[in-house]
């Protein structure tokens, strides 16, 4: 079974559009104020949620179908690029002025590096397949 | 750029092993005891850390290179299954005493259903291309 639906939290959702649709020019494919931001990713979904909102019942009192979920603290993801594209990423996001945070070369060849979303949730870039994935 | 890497928190991770190997019998290839298991999932890797590891510098004093991450609550991620599969999984999970919490069918045809890992996290299994990935 793949991995469709990826998500983070975040209590600002509008910190959170500015950043994914502006800074990461991902594809925003639905959103409902204060409560999430779904975004495509290639052939997966990040879903980007307010916990304030998806840890409720729904405010009208009707049951949301829909199971609570929601957490708070640093969530992380990592996405890969293709060695071509993994400087592009690092400039692209220092000239926005975006920190990055650290850089690993891994055994094995790889490397990666990390920043942070407006909320604190922990971003890493990998250049080429780490995971032997394909 | 892709999802590679989804993560999920357990604060035990042995009752997560338990469940994520021997109920979902994903493939571990990766495992610190108290810190993390890595699962790959197909074209992706679900990795589930300890939030009481991850947040905190190195036992040892040394600098780790990782940044601090960790979150607490109920996270959530979906999976997608080929229809065929759909009715399988739903049984086997039943089979294993574990509690199917909401099953939707959505706009457009689509359907899925919610159940639970060990810590809380809500974990979704999809019928199919919801949203259209492929």
């Amino acid at each position: 079974m793949k991995i469709t639906e990826t998500c983070l939290y975040a209590d600002d959702l509008e910190k959170a559009e500015s950043f994914y649709s502006g800074v990461m020019k991902f594809d925003l494919i639905q959103k409902e104020k204060q409560r999430h931001l779904f975004y495509r990713c290639e052939n997966g979904m990040l879903l980007i949620f307010d916990p304030n909102s998806t840890l409720r019942e729904s405010s009208d009192g009707s049951k949301n179908p829909v199971p609570r979920h929601g957490a708070t603290g640093s969530g992380h993801i990592a996405f890969t690029v293709s060695p071509e594209n993994y400087s592009n990423w690092k400039g692209r996001l220092q000239k926005q002025n975006i920190e990055i945070e650290s850089e690993i070369k891994w055994p094995g060849g790889s490397e990666s590096f990390y920043f942070r979303d407006p909320s604190g949730n922990s971003l890493e870039i990998i250049k080429g397949d780490m995971w032997d994935l394909n």
